[in-house]
């Protein structure tokens, strides 16, 4: 029989002896900063202006796979939140629901990828907490992350924004994410090239600022996937959008992978992807500055803001066709974030 | 066959068509306010000074126990855990993991007592998330809530701060919240006339801080009972204390219930009490004041901080024996909170 010790325990999540070692050994050490290190019942820390706040739990499965963990994805995620109303992240919470008998290896991977995320974004960890369910009573591992970030003076991002005229960018290629971590689901046979996107956008965010602070809308098309954000956006903003298929980048690996699927890439999950809508005369040079982030390559105008058919997308295809894109309805891939 | 119309469906945690309808109908309408109702990815609001930020995860089990259930529990503990750093919380996010196929109604239930928890604290809940995980992939409802508070002026609460010569303050009887909680789990066949003591204390802070801002250290002796907790501050203010069993309030049915099991219900989990250190000149005035509060009517001095045995608490019993009281090790009482 392998010894329990390199398993998680009921009592990791007690509160009591086993609980404070878990924390003291495993978390703090690689997380380690002065306001995460006094272990009070709160962090405290001083910060003046318009604060961004939000959360996000991920229940991902499998909690590794290509291109990132669950780990990766759950400060990625929540850095991508608050980039996505302007502000700046700055301290995070980071929340663990354990299964009883999760291996202490794989929590020191995720633990790890979480301490690079954090650093490549530039954010603190600073409060948290660890509970651990029965074996059965939670899949693994869940993890919840909450953020707080200032927003600069002048910039005013939100769903609501968008105004006729205004050009729809979109930072890179979309479907990775869901595709990648589908093709780790136990029923799947087949194995495909593509990794998940997942990646820290707030840099990016701060580029595009850079080159113009009128950015009005800026939404990172997870759950979903790109017709799902639009549509929030098109709803928020009583407008109407028009997007152009041939004009939204798409890897081959994903076009081919949703043909053979029945998948349509609009409502596939994207982790390191943002929409940004912005008056027409900033576009270009906004599109020019995103190119040269690692994250915004293959940025490119995919439409553009109307005032007709307020609340709807429509899309023209390769075809030349009109095409009604609406929200996502049922369940595209359960657990992908 | 049931109608499938009442209950949770993954489709719920789509972040499609019907997470949208569950949101909107059944969430931001019961918690609504300006802030929350914008639905932008993260939650913005004006905030100035030294800010506590915390967060927990709530696994309860039964998420029904008689004196409260998981919502009012998600709300209260986090209330506490930033009013034990002396801050009035303001700011929460709400974050829930369903299982598949769990009933609304009883997702009504817990989102009416999340909004009476939060009036009666004086929060607002301004940001959220919902997944959805498949039947078996987790056990009914987990909830997350992360709190942003603000810290007054001249207040300086920390578990380190705790120093020879104090007075230990505890605001009421314990064990209450532990005892609860199991007497509904299924396995048990006798009920007890417990209820759980799930409350908000951050007024009853107020008042101790209206009374003496020299408080110390607060603490609210949750998972691990008011022993753990007492060990963590003597750890972290490298001080020892002393306590009195005599001096410590107990229910009746709490020590009659805990001699039956064999429980010790100094490790027994609370979730409406707190511990206070704080100089013996103002003991006297801040009991006084704890009393005129609904939840600290039973409040006592237990003990004193020395400057002898450092880390550890020793407890004078009721047969005028000294005992070392240790830091709960393994699990009384699994899933707790």
């Amino acid at each position: 029989m392998k010894s329990t010790e390199d398993r998680i325990l009921l009592a990791h999540g007690s509160g009591g002896r086993l609980s404070h070692e878990l924390v003291q050994k495993s978390l703090v050490p690689s997380w380690s900063n002065p306001v995460l290190n006094r272990l009070d019942d709160a962090a405290v820390f001083k910060l003046s202006g318009r604060l961004a706040f939000t959360t996000d739990s991920y229940v991902v499965s499998p909690i590794f796979f290509p291109g990132g963990d669950i780990g990766k994805l759950s400060i990625c995620g929540t850095v991508n939140d608050l980039a996505m109303c302007g502000a700046q992240p700055l301290y995070f919470s980071v929340a663990l629901i354990i299964e009883e008998g999760f291996r202490l290896a794989e929590l020191e991977r995720i633990v790890t990828s979480i301490k690079e995320a954090t650093e490549e974004a530039g954010v603190e960890i600073v409060t948290g907490d660890t509970k651990v369910v029965p074996r059965g009573s939670a899949d693994k591992l869940f993890i919840n992350t909450a953020g707080v970030g200032l927003i600069p003076e002048g910039v005013d991002i939100s769903g609501s924004n968008a105004r006729p005229g205004d050009k729809i960018l979109l930072s890179g290629t979309i479907g990775e994410h869901g595709l990648a971590v589908m093709s780790q689901r136990e029923s799947l046979e087949f194995k495909i090239p593509i990794q998940s996107d997942c990646a820290p956008l707030n840099k990016l965010v701060v580029d595009m600022l850079a080159a113009s602070p009128e950015i009005h809308c800026l939404r990172d098309p997870t759950r979903g996937g790109l017709a799902t954000t639009l549509n929030e956006l098109a709803t928020q903003s009583k407008v109407g959008m028009r997007i152009d298929e041939e004009n939204i980048p798409l890897q081959e690996a994903v076009r081919a992978t949703c043909e053979l699927l029945g998948f349509d890439p609009l409502y596939v999950a994207n982790e390191g992807k943002l929409v940004a809508i912005l008056p027409p005369t900033d576009a270009e040079r906004v599109l020019n500055q995103m190119r040269q982030n690692c994250y915004g390559r293959e940025g490119a105008i995919i439409g553009e803001v109307v005032e007709q058919h307020p609340g709807r997308v429509v899309m023209r295809t390769r075809l030349g066709t009109s095409r009604l894109i609406d929200m996502l309805s049922g369940d595209l891939l359960p657990r992908i974030c």
